[in-house]
């Protein structure tokens, strides 16, 4: 059987392929109901909706999301992590692509049927900055 | 007893009471050994040291923090909370004072002796704004 740490992994990634496959229905199955993001100078953003309307505003991009996961740590139904993030956001138009860093810290929750899903999201990524290469 | 959810209430409060004045070894105490402090723009602040040197950094200002406690949840020995705090700098050479506000999200774990400390901690909070009032 899976472990609780590694069905987090395997969110995580996911999370990250359902970004780049512009999957809105994937990322959303994998947060709580009453999920909270919470970002530098903006108010909380919370439940599914306020993330939806946030990704949907995304659609003439693409995203490229790399996590670097620090620790994962598990305690009966509750878990959380921490992350090296980077964001590379590529214009489908053929603009310049620029990319955000940061690091993320993050609550699961286990639910009744044993699936993980993120409940508490801190994103501390910084303003986009060019990328060079 | 005391619930645990009680006992990280005290924890905030006692940590913004020791903020102000300017008591460290009170706030250490608070932490876990392994602490991390993950800030927007910065690289992530591991264990009591880290803190320390910043900490005292600030001997030349006041510090109020109000921290508004938005939810705590506990599983076992894992606990989190997220919190609207806003801290205020009142330099004590009498210069004008100045606010950050933003969102905390913190875990914290309890130790074998029941004590709860502050393990991981992302904090949001802005750049410094002149107090108006």
């Amino acid at each position: 059987m899976r472990s609780d740490e590694q069905a987090i992994r395997d969110l995580i990634a996911n999370w990250a392929r359902a970004s780049a496959a512009g999957d809105l229905p994937q990322i959303l199955s994998a947060m709580s109901e009453d999920v909270v993001f919470l970002t530098p100078g903006n108010p909380p953003m919370r439940g599914r909706e306020g993330f939806a309307a946030a990704f949907q505003s995304l659609a003439n991009v693409h995203l490229e999301a790399t996590n670097d996961i620090q620790e994962i740590q598990v305690s009966g139904d509750m878990a959380y992590a921490w992350t090296s993030l980077t964001v590379t956001v590529t214009p489908k138009n053929g603009g310049s692509p620029t990319r955000r860093t940061g690091y993320t810290l993050t609550v699961y929750r286990k639910l009744a049927d044993g699936t993980w899903v993120l409940s508490r999201d801190a994103n501390l990524l910084g303003p986009p900055e060019p990328v060079k290469d």
